[in-house]
């Protein structure tokens, strides 16, 4: 992508998630509809689409030829990662938003013929913007964040997971996984994927594993986490696929090898 | 306790904790020295013991009858929860201290004859002090906090609770808990008890359950989250034991009776 096209991408889009964080906390104690989605713990809110919608307008008015790709489905139905695509979750961390009226992001990854080009993690409630562009390194506001340290120690590790791994399920062993949660020195659970990774780009957190994720959960992320040096995989060390559902494993490139390790020793063979 | 003491009380507690507090945040980026205690996962720092030594002097120095527990060991050695006893953690999550900067508290907790009159948590680094006076509300900051939802579904909460609940553990069926999570809506990891406690007392999330906590990381929390109706019990519902480490469950009455079903039905009988 061209640097002054990125550049100008970037300040539209740094514009429209301002805009959009704003607009959500002016709202946040209206009453709430909360629809659920694939199961009774997928929520959805107007908000959420109120937010999605307003992205997708402002992009299809400035960008036409851009594609979008978003959470709630105002955006397109791709089949490939060519052109710029917009990857879009209006609300990541909808059941916090629902909840807890904080502790949800905005997350915006840009990528031009598959390649992440510019990432935005925006926390709402405390107004807290992490960005990214290819290559330019990655901030939190103003501050750019310091590259990951390399001599972690799995032992003194914290990694950001959900409870289902330590339960039975097709992808890993849960035995496996319950010796790896006593190994590390703890775990967190903040429930919201782009949050995750934002904490794991700022080093608050040493990893992120996690089942399931869509593209738009993960789309920012990926783009904010690899400035600090930070490896997003599958749990098998294949590459992420912008264009499917994704169980991942975020960390550097020390404790990636260890945790694709442990996940390799009680990975399921029928699993997809 | 007569309301005049305290009410003095209050005040001098919330003074040092807010000193205590400043102290920590202007020192927030010095390098620090991290021991470990009972296993390798047991932070403590110089300013954990800066912190304690601070209140136990200016305790000592304005209210010599007191008695204090705290972590770190500065305080007296209780033998019973008589006359007027300071329950005091200098940083509850002192993983997250060191790992993070942020997201840990200080927290204190005064009782009377066993019982809770005043209750702090501070959230340092986010400079948010919840507290309690019993029978007169909670508070985060200046905004009273209302009383806790009663018609919450099991369903459609979302519990703290750590990893180790599913792993094979002396206390409960670990099968037992992995349905448990499987039947809410989701789980939250935050790393300290006290905030734990906090946020369970605003609402964010509906209930805390943990195990071994020492008295210091729930004397406070146990206070305010009363004072929104919330219950403290052990997980077999019997009372708390403030002189002693206790398994707690912490949400309101009607997640109560159902919580402590599902931990009965796992509960190990060879289990203290």
């Amino acid at each position: 992508m061209d640097s002054n096209l990125r550049n100008e991408i970037y300040t539209k889009g740094l514009q429209w998630i301002k805009q959009a964080g704003e607009n959500i906390r002016t709202k946040i104690n209206n009453p709430l509809v909360v629809d659920t989605k694939s199961n009774p713990n997928d929520l959805v809110t107007t908000m959420d689409r109120e937010t999605e919608s307003f992205f997708v307008t402002k992009i299809k008015e400035t960008y036409p030829e851009h594609a979008i790709v978003g959470e709630e489905g105002y955006g397109d139905k791709l089949s490939s990662m060519d052109g710029t695509v917009w990857v879009i979750d209006p609300i990541d961390g909808t059941m916090n938003f629902v909840h807890q009226k904080r502790n949800f992001a905005i997350s915006v990854g840009i990528y031009q013929d598959g390649i992440g080009e510019i990432g935005f993690i925006y926390d709402v409630m405390s107004d807290i913007l992490y960005h990214a562009k290819r290559n330019e390194g990655a901030y939190k506001d103003n501050v750019k964040l310091p590259s990951l340290k390399t001599d972690t120690n799995i032992t003194e590790a914290i990694i950001a997971m959900n409870h289902f791994w330590l339960c039975p399920n097709k992808l890993v062993d849960e035995e496996v996984m319950q010796h790896f949660v006593r190994t590390i020195r703890g775990t967190r659970v903040y429930g919201s994927a782009a949050l995750e990774f934002a904490f794991a780009a700022e080093g608050i957190i040493n990893g992120y594993i996690s089942m399931g994720l869509s593209p738009w959960d993960i789309a920012a992320g990926i783009i904010i986490f690899n400035e600090v040096g930070g490896v997003t995989t599958t749990i098998d060390g294949t590459p992420i696929n912008m264009l499917e559902k994704n169980t991942i494993l975020a960390c550097n490139l020390v404790l990636q090898d260890e945790i694709l390790s442990t996940v390799k020793e009680g990975r399921k063979s029928d699993a997809i």
